[in-house]
């Protein structure tokens, strides 16, 4: 990984001098820790074309040190918050004219965040709002990177496996996310990238249910929906099971939400647009009648957050490219009786994908 | 809960009413919670003088009737993003002139998202920019919101009690904090309230350790700081352990950090300062020649955000108030030796305070 930072940081450096700015300051703190390393909940990050130095607090200063060994990124303990030192900092620079100009982004600096930045750096800097440079790095995936979310994706396929053990009628939603949560850090993850979601009965019907205190019972549908963060990078995994015989109506789900999951991952190698795979996979749910029952997009890019470019959703134009990681996760919810949602985490390469989940597909019946 | 969503909602407008602005844009998660009851993960609220709309997607469509129906807000299902869809909103009201200003609050709004907001409210919205509403009131926790931090705090030492039980030189740092969120969970938390501390050895010197796959090993110090979510409100307790006999100065630190705390805690009940505490601690601790190895604030607001109003911190002139609930937590950190750090949640009353965590405080020598 040291090497990863350092490729990462001359990349960022590379489009400052392209851009003719002096300096960014990095404020979101996925990409602070992408970027040099650095995994404390408070810090900016200012990054110039030939250095950079990241501003946190005095809880910090002995992490700071060490993590930030391997991006050669400077560490300063500041008793002011990090974005005030960031300014402060920026003023201080004897650049000339055209280096005096800084990048900030736009989807991470509050209104209140940029007038610290203005009041601290003062009249001289002048400020570029710019989004996006460092999300549009995250999107491909280095070959390590993607190891990384190969070892979370599998992490999470073994909890499925092992939790479907234990799943039966009487036992309670919240009881089960906790085995989930235990589970996967047991086998090594620092925790679940998402509130882990268990859905059962009408309650499957919630795309994004919290698990309460409901008890599972005999002919219920019940949605699993959950992540592991395993260095860093995080997986997603949804499986929907049914307690007893399926009726005839609910293996027809099943099998739609399937066939659109296949027909979406269908148009995710190859020059297509984000938007594409959403398209396939309404074409399939559509032609099976479910249509108007999937009521969110595709699929979404994740790494070191759980939601990150691109999102495979109607309409978008960004083109799917080598090295991105995306979830497949089409589903169909029909209010007051229940829900399915099958989902994959799928890595897409030069000529191929590669489905980085391994949890079994077909519909359970326990 | 239903007539608190209502009393906070009808609070919000009377300030509305007396500011003379329209409407006011919510879109802090917890803010959108606090005043509605909605618990989905994107949403914005628009609270008008005589009512309030919340803006969310299509995946919420049944939780959000299900769960606005206590506070009475309307909930309006969006294609677009929820902050677009209430700048919409609020151009289509026909109001008078004093009537179309909006209020947004700096903190919460990102650049984008004022750019978003402007293109959908359109020239006739005017915009006022006001940090904390919300925040203000938050902080005052009523009786009901201090019974369930009462509670949080109670499953917290509950669980610290129980974890106690199993600690021992051999047991992995990981493995400990995964026993710590598993037995939250069973005792019927939503969930940890921030990622679960357990920093044994020299690693007890950073404040803010991620637990790591270290081995805990004899005559060492070991920090645990944990929280728990529990009907949304959030508790956070810290205790240090020494496995063995623990040395004289290991003893004097835990003695000087236990005084610090109660000193801090004597100037919480009574129309003191927010940074009065902070002095307090700091105090005790430079008496006992150890104020430089405390590198942090001496506590927070706690309730339905692990970290919120008033901070006690250094300089602070916010005056503390019955109702509001805090951690009182100071510590030090010997770099390359150890930790300590002792954490309680305390409840202000009108004339006195109430300690919310129950875990005994003296040294455990394991």
């Amino acid at each position: 990984m040291p090497q990863e930072f350092r490729n990462r940081l001359r990349g960022l450096q590379r489009r400052l001098a392209q851009s003719g700015a002096g300096a960014i300051v990095v404020s979101h703190l996925p990409n602070v820790y992408y970027l040099s390393g650095f995994t404390g909940s408070s810090g900016a990050l200012v990054v110039e074309q030939r250095s950079a130095t990241l501003f946190t607090d005095g809880r910090y200063s002995v992490q700071a040190r060490e993590q930030l060994r391997s991006s050669g990124v400077k560490p300063r303990i500041t008793q002011s918050q990090p974005l005030e030192a960031a300014g402060s900092f920026l003023r201080g620079l004897k650049h000339g004219t055209k280096r005096r100009t800084a990048v900030l982004d736009p989807n991470h600096i509050t209104l209140a965040g940029r007038g610290v930045l203005n009041r601290a750096a003062g009249v001289r800097v002048r400020w570029i709002s710019s989004p996006g440079w460092v999300e549009e790095m995250r999107a491909i995936k280095s070959p390590t990177e993607i190891a990384l979310i190969r070892a979370a994706a599998r992490l999470i396929s073994k909890v499925f496996e092992e939790i479907v053990k234990i799943i039966r009628p009487g036992v309670m939603e919240l009881d089960l996310a906790a085995e989930v949560d235990y589970r996967m850090r047991k086998l090594g993850a620092s925790g679940p990238s998402f509130e882990t979601i268990i859905a059962s009965g009408r309650r499957s019907a919630l795309p994004h249910a919290q698990p309460t205190t409901k008890r599972l019972r005999q002919n219920e549908l019940v949605v699993l929906d959950m992540g592991a963060i395993l260095g860093h990078y995080c997986s997603d995994l949804t499986r929907t099971i049914y307690l007893g015989c399926a009726p005839r109506r609910v293996k027809q789900w099943h099998k739609a939400v399937l066939e659109a999951q296949k027909a979406a991952q269908e148009v995710l190698a190859g020059p297509h647009e984000a938007g594409e795979p959403d398209d396939a996979a309404r074409r399939v749910l559509d032609s099976f009648g479910l249509g108007r029952y999937f009521v969110h997009s595709t699929g979404h890019g994740l790494g070191l957050e759980i939601h990150e470019e691109p999102r495979l959703a109607k309409g978008r134009k960004q083109l799917l490219m080598p090295g991105m990681v995306v979830t497949v996760e089409p589903g169909v919810y029909v209010e007051g009786v229940g829900g399915i949602r099958i989902e994959d985490d799928v890595a897409i390469h030069a000529c191929r994908i590669e489905v980085l989940t391994t949890a079994p597909r077909e519909l359970l019946e326990l």
